[in-house]
């Protein structure tokens, strides 16, 4: 509250009230009055550095794309090597079988070494939210472009708090929390999506609210979905190919 | 919690933990040990109907325009006449001397009986919140326009939740609650502004985010700002001049 | 950010990055790249004055009780004249037959002129929205009492930002805005209700988030729920019955 | 928009309004027009696994506590060896000389192998965030107390979302991302704090409202703070002493 004012030609004040000698005191509590025993969260075993947790879901254990399709449905078919996966440019896109709502994903990402280009055209990928909110994949280090479309952003809306790439040819790390929006009747927000991204252990977006759809032309879309597949983009940048490995997510 | 599944190829599970029979019960509490007797809100004397309440700085008393000046920091000088404000498009804006940070407004505003024109061009006006957020002002009885550009809109943004517009010639009323963004040192919102809005009393805005300034042209733009006025616009559309009245402000 | 600094033992700078002379500018845009027509606001009649909007839900029309019922599901029978129903502590409680999620609800309260009492005992009543919280009804001008329980209160949980309380036998006006919560699986609030309250026309809760139910002992408890009815308390205080008048609800 | 209904008594319907044919579409836009340059976020190097990165402070760099005081202002002493720091509880608890607003904050900490007691009296300590908000610290592994005081809690607040602990002797890590509140003239919080929590990597807070100081007894209090420094618990309970190791933190 301000300070009181005369108001002007009323002559009416607004008076401070004060407590009173009399006043109760909030009767004291004791410790036990506050000490919840349930119901009692599940055990997870967390991974050793950068294994998955034991309530993970693993979307790629190194052997096979059998968690991925295509937009067509039919069987993914990057490249399989090492434990590692490899974009291959000729197949598309790569989306998950399962949908998800809210969750925490874990994906780790390589620029190739020799990778050439600049801007937007070097190295170039994304991963897509619920199939509708790309959090871009790209090469970012000494590599100028616009800033909310760097690595790290929310495409074409957000840029990252900072730019924390490796070098190409070291392994990237996205640790994505991610919170699935809440739709009114009429197909608008009641509650935005939000995420938040480490890259590299390094917080890049703190809960960040998600605008909508992220456009490569124009403003953000509001469009009304459900659950949804994590996707990999495989973009039509000419830029050497990108790879991922170690991806897991848990369902929040 | 999801159910537990088994984890490709790693053969662990997520076992549930159980309530246990010897788990304590929170301890029991009193009423009283949640009830508060200070600090004490404030006695505020309501208005009746449509009179400011007894906290309220009045903005326009129906006899002057003390409480307002133009661009150039001259005297305010839209014409005063029967306890109303009207434009003078030849006066340009105007705005308050006094600048708010949070705060519910109250302001009455009509639109000519005879108005003429279309679209935007039909008694245009806004309210601008701290200077920067613009509620449109616009004949939206049976007028259509773009609808993030009609009356009770965020200007370019949001529009209202329904149009509850009242004829020309009829006084129109905006209860609004603005709450103030928070910034970050780097210039960005830390917390964006929000502002519902009740039309004729008929809710418009729902504690909605504002996402920058009310722009004409492109996007809206972040720019850090402290405590503004308020400020009426006189906007460039040839149509008939609106009037406004009873105006009172609370700062929250 | 903040300034640049040495790492302790690492000798590492962060070197800020500079805007490069040839960083592109974002191409200009025109007016009617942010100009959306359509979907349209439903057009809405609004009340005169505090007559209800034509998109309302009449919930008591001064009439009968027919939209109302009791906790046996028997019909409510409180006492209806001259367009005011009046509190009969004998019937207990009454609450609407339909069930809302989000809405914004008009309804008038009146204290007997009459009233005797004190504190909690002087007119006390209480508005449950969706059933679950409780913004408080009671005779709070010149009564003191805590005040997280006063009028206009999150019953145990907010105090009102002030005190706007007309005289007993006027008539109190509440316009409240509620946001009914988003639950998680397992029952948890996902996003809590939130409520803004107009008192007499001020602002006494402003997008205020109600922690949980409004227990009279002990602290606010998360149960999961859906829509719900509004419900109106027949309370033990002995003190002069309260009326209830032009009570109208619009869903969001 | 819910669909029309008759209003009760009035006989007046909410029509529901159409797009017409020669709505305007809004204009199109080019990509060029969401792309933005500047400002560039700062570069940072990330640390390999568990280092810090370039532009964190090094709260503890293993070798001494000169970051480090008592709350009586005299030099920390808890023990130093081998890059870990051990409780010494004739020395009470250790807080940081810099204060912090918003922050990212790693720290590592390690239960003894040997352990002994039950509930909250095996391996009790806390990381204070801004010196007034616990986030806990505490052998959660195979040791049932109450949820919201086990490990990854905000301490009498809210339970973790799981239990990611490890076993005595094994280090545990904290990812803590806060967000310090903002506060209102009146000394409540305009805006909340805020916490997230990784254990071990795995989400335990996530964008969790924090309700106030963690009280042993009774309700959260919320009293007005600015920049605050980071406490480390030397809790009374008698068990073995809790270690910790690389500590850093990042201001936001």
């Amino acid at each position: 509250m301000k300070t009181p004012f005369l108001l002007l030609g009323l002559g009416l004040t607004t008076l401070p009230v004060l407590a009173q000698q009399n006043d109760p005191e909030p009767e004291p509590m004791r410790p036990g009055m506050s000490e919840y025993w349930n119901p009692k969260p599940a055990v997870v075993t967390p991974g050793v550095t950068m294994e998955a947790p034991s309530d993970a879901i693993i979307l790629f254990n190194g052997q096979n794309l059998d968690e991925w399709t295509t937009d067509k449905g039919t069987p993914a078919q990057w490249k399989v090597e090492g434990n590692v996966m490899t974009i291959d440019k000729s197949k598309g896109d790569i989306l998950t079988k399962r949908k998800f709502n809210s969750f925490q994903l874990h994906i780790e990402w390589r620029i190739p070494k020799d990778i050439q280009g600049t801007s937007q055209a070097r190295g170039n990928s994304g991963v897509y939210l619920q199939d509708m909110y790309e959090v871009q994949v790209l090469d970012s280090y000494e590599n100028p472009t616009y800033v909310n479309g760097q690595a790290g952003s929310v495409y074409k809306q957000t840029p990252p708090l900072v730019n924390a790439m490796r070098k190409p040819g070291e392994w990237n790390v996205y640790d994505i929390i991610y919170t699935a929006p809440v739709f009114k009747e009429d197909g608008t927000y009641l509650y935005h999506p939000y995420v938040t991204v480490l890259h590299n252990g390094v917080l890049v977006q703190n809960h960040t609210e998600i605008q909508g759809t992220t456009e490569y032309i124009g403003f953000p879309k509001v469009k009304k979905h459900g659950a949804g597949p994590i996707r990999l983009q495989s973009h039509g940048d000419p830029s050497a190919p990108i790879s991922f490995r170690n991806i897991w997510i848990r369902e929040l």
